[in-house]
């Protein structure tokens, strides 16, 4: 009885949760100049009332209740996850959850003029202000100061810590480095001067009709024009936004796969179990490496291109016309040393993540010190990224995230790049002649594998255990080195003329 | 201190319920198919919520308190309003909302399929019950059944009657139906052809521009494509919507200024004061005015066309080539016998709404049962409208409001006709060459003088007041007569050739 009025609850918060999500999608996609203000009235009554009621006494009772059954792993899964929600909503008190949206707010303020300023003097109280809070609310849970970060990273990845993941990307930078390295030290370098003056609309249609061979469902979401890329709402309706450039396609093209990969997660989430655990995407690392695999392991990929490129170019004939299918296939596998992350190519990219991990790491720990930020951020891009940011604004001052007190976060980008590169080998082996499909347009096979493999499980497993299930081995960034040298080094090898 | 408080509260409430207002306008203009069900369920879920917030006994204490103040005018229109909002929402139980929801949903699809099929006994038991439920709904009040009419429409438009508006629609008829045949009897006959192939691209541009001169605030609000076209949200972000087709661009256009007049009144409510009474339209008679005073007497007028015709021309050469300016006039402002109100112009649209009123009247009272409406419609249309519906589809069926127990609403409309004349006049005597300034595109000064007149005026006054304090004029339906008569009586008069 407890364990259907819980869930009959927790669907509740869902419906309630999914039309906050909406007045996010809208504010980011419809909303008007001067109706911010009003919206971010709206949003805030709407959170508080939903917090007031997720702290009802009566779930801690069916809670209480249930953890003393014997439960299925299917109920066991549903509850463990409403107690987190529960301790979390009841633990953080109301009086600190509105102090830290509204220096949230403040320090995204700051950060917005620090970055155009190119001064991070100016920003680094409201930094300090934004680590404060994040080792207030772990101690909520009584946690002290060193055990902060673990907090928020397990925020993102339920059960993950900051030593696994010190041991997975130090393994990832010992190769990676080199890596890019020799891909760059190759005479081979992709032309990109043919990417000017694409359409609009025709870059609209293609992408649209990309998304939809994929396997997104429209009759269950829309894809709209957002300035950032995102992907919200859930599998009932799921909203994908992109943004168009005349001059540069491949970031309209590639981020609309990108969120077309999260989109199909959620739509591939049981909608029966919407709102529970079951229904709940596994983490922030897990639901990267969805949005990864579609972008780079199928949508860089020759078999993609092999059924795309034709239909690319006879949607843009003219900046298409005199240039090779190989020189087209280099240029949308273009590598660089790129100071900035969100521009960064999928082999440099990963460290630009281990830089930010090993930084928040020393933040939390106390080795590091805000005003010393810009120098060890600068160091550490010189000695990893083989660039040095010309100025703050190119450097630490680049990302929203520490302004907006998403700590722990960037570690599941890559993360989910190693679960990529994996769960691609496993489809690889698991379905003959995949590539081939590929090649014909049809990635059903693929999708109803990773249905199974992941969408399905809702939350049942945590980052390591979804890997270890999905693939058979343990995360680790073996599969992600051979998928990127099996990729990138024959197309940076010198071809004999 | 009590004011203060229920303000705030007051207030809550507003971002509460602008919330659920963007989930219905999302649910018209973005949602996808299969979608439907889980908005449903989310507009369900905060609805229920918000109704608990709003019955708390503490506003209840607020409102005694105060009641016993002596308070501002100003106060007192917050307070009153407020009580009224609140006993509506601690006298009908949720128990008889969570029905009637349930039950309207039911008709409302009975209603799709009767009118598809044609079959009107098929709806007749869901008509039926929407009446008893109605019946209910004013019981809470305890109102009697010969009371609960009357209790409807003041739910639209407060302080409003029965006994009123058929004093008032009696002698509308009585001018308006002769009017009707001498218009039709003449032998001037508008010309519709040249409607046809009109780009949809076009027509968005030129609709947008007329939107934004006549004084809409984009800064605060938007225009999208809906399937039935209506104005939602509030001043803060107020949304419109029109519809196109290139075969019907009067109607878009109409459209779109009709909703255009809705969004100024809205946007023309004093901001500082959303969600309380001072902040709130009066009703929804004074709204329709505004939306018809832009359309039909601003709209349709010469010196309106004299600015947009040449712009009109330049977008559509094609089909307006060949069409003098006095044919593309008559063909705006056609007046023909049609058995749909949707479909009808503003002569023949009054007697749809006497029609409906008076029925309607007959149902609450008893006079006319379920089983003989249809025939009842039938004979009312053939003796006001001139025109017997072949079929309840173009009859009784036509009206999605009764299948939502939306009774008392359509008197509204010409209530708002009767207040737009009233009001357009006294703009003419007190704006010395105001059609003078439309005719060069400048819509600046009657806007303001609604703004001061109706718009910041919030819900200080009743429809009956404002009427009164705004056009120095109680309401009746002489202005609107001699409105009719000035602009379609000339049109009509067969030229000397």
């Amino acid at each position: 009885m407890s364990y259907q009025k819980l869930v009959c609850e927790l669907k509740r918060f869902h419906h309630l949760n999914s039309a906050l999500d909406l007045l996010g999608w809208d504010e980011q996609v419809n909303l008007s100049r001067k109706s911010a203000e009003s919206r971010a009235a709206q949003s805030a009554a709407l959170a508080d009332l939903i917090h007031r009621e997720s702290i009802h006494p009566q779930i801690g009772s069916w809670l209480n209740a249930l953890e003393q059954d014997s439960l299925t792993a299917a109920q066991q899964c549903v509850v463990t996850e409403a107690r987190r929600d529960y301790d979390r909503a009841v633990n953080i008190p109301s009086e600190f959850v509105a102090r830290r949206a509204k220096q949230q707010s403040q320090a995204y303020h700051a950060w917005v003029d620090a970055r155009n300023n190119d001064d991070f003097t100016a920003f680094a109280p409201f930094l300090k202000r934004q680590i404060e809070l994040a080792r207030e609310e772990a101690a909520f849970f009584d946690l002290n100061d060193l055990q902060a970060y673990d907090y928020h990273i397990d925020k993102n990845d339920p059960g993950m810590t900051a030593a696994v993941i010190g041991i997975l990307f130090d393994a990832l930078k010992d190769e990676v480095v080199p890596l890019v390295k020799q891909i760059l030290d190759s005479t081979v370098k992709p032309d990109l001067s043919m990417f000017k003056g694409f359409s609009i609309t025709k870059q609209e249609t293609f992408l649209n009709r990309v998304t939809r061979t994929l396997g997104f469902d429209f009759d269950r979401g829309r894809i709209d024009v957002a300035v950032h890329p995102f992907c919200s709402g859930n599998g009932a309706d799921t909203r994908l936004t992109t943004r168009y450039f005349a001059d540069n396609p491949l970031d309209s093209l590639f981020s609309a796969i990108h969120e077309t990969g999260h989109g199909l997660y959620e739509q591939g989430l049981p909608l029966e179990h919407l709102g529970t655990g079951l229904g709940t995407a596994a983490g922030m690392s897990v639901h990267e490496s969805q949005s990864r695999l579609w972008e780079n392991q199928v949508g860089r990929s020759r078999s993609f291109w092999d059924y795309w490129e034709p239909l690319y170019r006879e949607a843009f004939p003219d900046q298409l016309s005199g240039v090779t299918s190989e020189q087209l296939y280099l240029a949308i596998n273009a590598v660089s040393r790129n100071p900035i992350r969100v521009d960064s190519d999928e082999v440099t990219y990963n460290l630009h993540i281990i830089l930010r991990f090993e930084l928040e790491k020393s933040l939390f720990s106390g080795e590091l010190n805000i005003e010393d930020l810009p120098t060890a951020w600068n160091d550490s891009a010189e000695k990893i990224l083989g660039v040095r940011p010309v100025n703050d604004s190119q450097g630490v001052l680049q990302d929203v995230h520490w302004a907006t007190g998403a700590f722990g976060y960037f570690p599941s980008y890559s993360l989910g790049n190693m679960l990529a590169a994996q769960l691609w080998y496993a489809a690889l082996d698991e379905i003959p002649g995949m590539e081939s499909d590929f090649s014909t347009g049809d990635f059903t096979r693929l999708l109803n594998w990773l249905r199974e493999k992941v969408h399905r499980q809702g939350r049942r497993y945590g980052l390591m255990e979804l890997a270890k299930e999905a693939t058979g081995h343990e995360l680790s960034c073996d599969a992600l080195i051979r998928y990127l040298k099996e990729r990138y080094l024959p197309l940076y090898r010198p071809q004999a003329s």
